[in-house]
């Protein structure tokens, strides 16, 4: 077998590298359905727990993840998808990456990293 | 409130980065115990869920991970470190990153990259 093993859990993390730059852009679930869709598609899409269904990542948005390359981990129950982030910002919050909140484990001080790519509420609305 | 919520999941998943080569090498878990060991040591610290323990990365091989900086995700409910890791390979199979095999979705043809830093059998033995 090879590929991803969702006999282990119905749902496996995934980490969305950007292709470019090497940054970390966020973590998110595929169940086997959206991991089916992923390859075929080629555009990332994930299972959300909260909407309890397939997430296509940036389709209200417009900033899909175009998938570059696919890695899955040693014990086959984790992928790593390098990705093309279209809009430059994989955030809900308009940043490019979700780990824009860095931690001095010393102090407990949070610093902000990186800018704001767009403001969620015009991307959004408020519907 | 800053850093990690561990209200939200008793184990929150865990990104290591290289902080050099920025190479995803593997995602754990750590519950609330494994994160204030991890800031207070400076050294990685998982919590292992098949062994129920904490899992101080390294402690039988050697290749421990060095905390370089730690973000944390708009959810407060994922953790990225990126790290200096010790003998430079993270993954238990010798290999420098968990992620080393990749995945063609095109034909399902699986690609070893990266090579082996170390020979498991003699890191590990057979105790």
């Amino acid at each position: 077998m090879s590929g991803p093993n969702f006999e282990k859990a119905e749902l496996l993390p995934v980490i969305a590298q950007d292709d470019e730059s090497g940054d970390v852009l966020m973590l998110a679930y595929m169940n086997e359905e959206a991991w089916q869709e992923t390859i075929q598609s080629g555009r990332v899409c994930y299972y959300s727990h909260s909407r309890q269904k397939l997430w296509r990542k940036g389709e209200e948005s417009g900033n899909v993840q175009e998938v570059k390359s696919i890695f899955y981990d040693c014990d086959a129950d984790t992928l790593l998808i390098r990705v093309n982030q279209i809009g430059g910002a994989a955030c809900h919050e308009g940043y490019r990456s979700c780990f824009f909140r860095k931690l001095d484990p010393a102090s407990g001080d949070v610093e902000v990293i990186g800018e704001r790519v767009f403001d969620p509420n015009q991307v959004y609305g408020k519907s």
